[in-house]
């Protein structure tokens, strides 16, 4: 059987195995990918985002446990960003999930940024991908809201949860209007601190100046307080009312193109930036090259069009 | 002239202008970038990094006042993710640079991250690139530490500052092995608050954990209170004891080789995507082959296949 078939048999191990794969950029993950893609669009995908410190984890922890209980496969793409400011306390609390470790319906898979020749995004459709074939009903993307790639990412998602928190400071959370865009459920976690009614006050009423769309979907601020559970019922039903809507809504087609489009995008830019590499590194002309651009010799711009020239000659104007 | 001409002989105008036409991504922009490039290497470059809410912009404007009293003139880049949570508040910011504004010596650009086709790290190179052939002696790369495109931009930095802040807390800040790597030189800002001794001892003791290189550099934790000017000068003085030290080291011809091969590496993708993104304009397939995605009836992979083969002949096995 290929990776592929076992993964549709619902074979974890080769999921994962097909996740390695994709990591090392090794050639026949894109053959098992093209089988894949025909039999996935079935998991309904959640991003969770917000600054540092919201609790994001612990909310995702929460939710998972949430989905578990009402019978649904779960998986979890977390998205630690290998930032010296934010890695390293992603990756602490990543422990608290070890709670659903041996739970055979719940896949939880860390995403590293640095070193991911394609970049985030890329390989955040492609492990989304593997786990809706797998068979997960609900997959989960969780990214500090921080920078352009974590914001394309929760574009991935069929509903976005803003996680806010109070007291951060207006300086550190900047609640912009940017972040009124994003969201399709705003949360205001810790929601037992001081100024957290505040903060969701704030928040209502700046949703409320946003341009309502006829017939759009309205989204709503939640308060919860993660590390105790309360809330999560509540986030739960909110979640699954804005999938009854952009289910119900036409919305969806559009939706799946956009989405469509950029896997599309990002795999075009990774395939033939490699195809280039790879050009370079068996005519051995990559580290003259760099040599003669470190002497300013030549600059990075004419080296380019000499290295595309060779590549596209039909795209090369004469 | 040429607007590389004009901007060898100092016309910020003609910097402004080119620098928009980057932007634009015009084709001509290339040629006078092109052109620059013989001219260039000489300016020193600085980044600036940190978590949100660190003062990072105050600090700047201060080394900016510093440099000037000292007959330098000053680019300063400053990189606003246009981040629903940073975007706003560092545009805000920005706003404290005014007192520079009358000043010839003083050449300010923020760029914003959405949209910008090559990533940040190529629009930052090229920036710094006119800025360095128009005259500047220093140029200030300002950066927001967190996300993989705010690392790589702190690369393209001869000496990179890690500015960090008391009370922020170990979950924001994340003070992990990952920033001792990058930063040359350390500064806790708003040193009048509580708690900035311990986050400076703390620094100090992990810098000295660090595996130290025989006649390597020897990073410093400094205190600043940049909204009152205090410790600008020390800053101003260990940044210029870093840039002795590696222009007498062997490290310059690495380091400007790696920065040329990172420069071109940005470049070269940029310009393939680029290059295909308009071949499949003009034989118009784009726009049905994401419909066709977008109902599952091709993947993108093989969708991108089909792309790359039609473009780049001579690399796809037959």
């Amino acid at each position: 059987m290929t990776l592929a078939e076992q993964i549709l048999a619902g074979n974890i191990r080769a999921a994962a195995r097909l996740m390695r794969d994709i990591d090392d950029g090794r050639p026949q993950a894109i053959d098992e990918l093209k089988a894949l893609y025909p039999h996935t669009g079935n998991a309904y995908i959640i991003g969770i985002t917000g600054p540092p410190g919201a609790g994001k984890s612990t909310l995702v922890d929460q939710l998972t446990a949430s989905f578990r209980s009402r019978g649904k496969k779960v998986g979890v793409v977390a998205i630690d960003p290998t930032s010296p400011f934010t890695g390293g306390a992603i990756l602490g609390d990543r422990i608290r999930m070890n709670r659903h470790s041996c739970d055979e319906g719940v896949f939880i898979r860390s995403l590293a940024t640095r070193g991911a020749l394609g970049g985030l995004s890329r390989s955040t459709s492609d492990v989304a991908l593997v786990m809706d074939a797998l068979g997960m009903d609900i997959v989960i993307i969780e990214t500090v809201g921080v920078g352009q790639d974590e914001v394309d990412i929760v574009r991935e998602a069929h509903t976005t949860c803003v996680v806010m928190v109070p007291g951060l400071g207006d300086d550190i959370q900047a609640i912009k209007a940017g972040i009124l865009e994003i969201g399709d459920i705003f949360v205001v976690n810790k929601a037992d601190r001081d100024g957290a009614d505040r903060t969701a006050r704030e928040l209502s009423v700046m949703l409320e100046m946003r341009n309502a769309v006829e017939g759009g979907w309205n989204p709503q601020v939640l308060k919860t307080e993660a590390q105790r559970g309360t809330g999560i019922g509540e986030l739960t039903e909110e979640i699954l009312a804005h999938r009854q809507f952009i289910l119900a809504s036409d919305h969806i087609t559009t939706f799946m193109q956009e989405r469509s489009r950029r896997h599309f995008m990002d795999v075009l830019r990774d395939t033939l930036f490699k195809k280039a590499l790879s050009f370079m590194t068996e005519e051995g002309i990559l580290e003259p090259m760099v040599a003669e651009m470190g002497d300013h010799r030549i600059d990075p711009y004419s080296a380019v069009d000499k290295i595309v020239s060779r590549l596209m000659p039909d795209r090369t104007p004469a």
